[in-house]
């Protein structure tokens, strides 16, 4: 079953008890429904969203993912999976996924500007004149302007974030402030058109969030039990504030040297041209 | 930065404290360390798990992605991520993701069985000679036999669930009675050497349970705090007992093709020579 496939059978299957002509114009008879549908709110089932979220190699593959599942579920809606070329992208836990979409032929005219995080790989981006060019050209039409995890470090370096609210992977938040960001302990931040949500996981919260944003909270909703989104995390340690201290301190010290140069990354930008203006 | 170089990356920042002798072996020189490590708990850092991950055509990628997250954490194991060829897999959701390994070059033994779930695509698996043939041979030997979201029906189909208490996305988590299982309402449901996720996004819930029970409790917390697995959803429409009746009834009806389908292929699986044995 194709995304396209699977878009129309649920469109159908959502717009059928109240526009039986869609059924029509799909080709198919109008069916009797053995169960009287509920009034719904005015929900603005399909849409026309143009969505560019950045790969790159080392990128965490579940800040990737985890947004793409939710927006992934906007009828109508267009996700390109853009990178560099169309060669396969390998992330830092080694899953590779095949980009739909490069730089060049990514929209210039974006609903969605996204960037999943990493460490190293991330980094990389953040000093790469080429990806911060497009990260700067497309987010200064975009709509919205968003990132999960690390991924607010690229935003930064692309002098996407001056002024903002924003935050990040709790190694890296502080580091925001050298972009001239105001770093925000929360687990999805909005400040006006950026959405910035906290570590990896983060990006549920965030895509969720985002559902909400474009599409209204009964289609959120709708999304959500679909996914059946309800965590219930087995342990509690999911936070500086709820982990031990005997977990965070090598999970600090694991990520020292990444949270090190993530700081000579923000001193740097103050003599990057993408600092002015 | 590759997988082996972030594993052990880890590895050495996790073990420097307590194993000096590890960065020598690495190469590299002995450090001071500038603050005192706390003591902790007896943790097996490294480990040798063998794991296997299904893919096919339509699967839902978060099902994999989210239990792949936390899998992949496990340093020193190897997740193969298995197809029928080397070719790039498309899921549901149009992400497309290759392959390390196929039903011929995936091991024989391993520690941990697992497949993803999804609507056409997992029916299509779970009515395949050569998918089940696969599945009951490795799960012949498995430590764990495991699955998230609607997986289950192909772990059903393959004869593993006989007797056994589990769970599914909640369109079809009854739908297991015909593969001789006990459908039970949990997040994550445990029972002897079968460990089932609900829906989707149960997959991280899942995923940090398996840490938890190949490496214990302190290992599986280093991994939830370094995902920063937090949730907080802005909604909380997640669950059939959560959801309003307005949400639940279009994704009920959006389902029921796939509920219906999932219905005949139990009842088809009493003349299927994997329901004797």
């Amino acid at each position: 079953m194709t995304d396209i496939d699977r878009r129309r059978a649920v469109w159908l299957a959502l717009s059928a008890p109240f526009i039986p002509s869609a059924l029509h114009a799909a080709g198919a008879p109008p069916q009797e429904h053995p169960h009287k549908m509920p009034d719904t709110p005015n929900v603005q089932w399909m849409g026309n969203e143009q969505i560019a979220m950045l790969m790159y190699p080392g990128m965490t593959v579940m800040d990737l993912i985890g947004p793409q599942s939710m927006l992934g579920a906007l009828m109508g809606a267009k996700v390109y999976l853009v990178a560099k070329t169309l060669d396969p992208v390998t992330s830092d836990g080694g899953v590779t996924i095949v980009p739909n979409a490069t730089l060049k032929t990514c929209p210039r005219d974006l609903t969605v500007l996204f960037t999943p995080g990493g460490t190293d790989g991330t980094l990389a981006v953040a000093r790469d004149p080429e990806m911060l060019a497009f990260m700067a050209d497309r987010g200064a039409r975009a709509k919205y302007i968003t990132s999960v995890c690390s991924g607010s470090l690229i935003l930064g370096a692309a002098g996407l974030l001056k002024g903002y609210r924003a935050t990040s992977h709790w190694s890296v938040r502080h580091v925001l402030s050298g972009f001239g960001a105001i770093p925000t302990e929360a687990r999805v931040v909005r400040d006006r058109n950026r959405i910035t949500g906290a570590g990896v996981t983060a990006g549920l919260d965030f895509g969720l969030t985002m559902l909400g944003e474009l599409r209204g909270r009964f289609y959120a909703e709708c999304c959500q039990l679909m996914a059946e989104y309800d965590p219930e995390p087995p342990f509690h340690a999911g936070s500086m504030k709820t982990a031990s201290a005997e977990v965070k301190a090598p999970m600090v010290e694991m990520l020292v040297d990444f949270t090190n140069k993530s700081e000579a990354l923000a001193a740097d930008f103050k003599k990057s041209p993408l600092s002015q203006g």
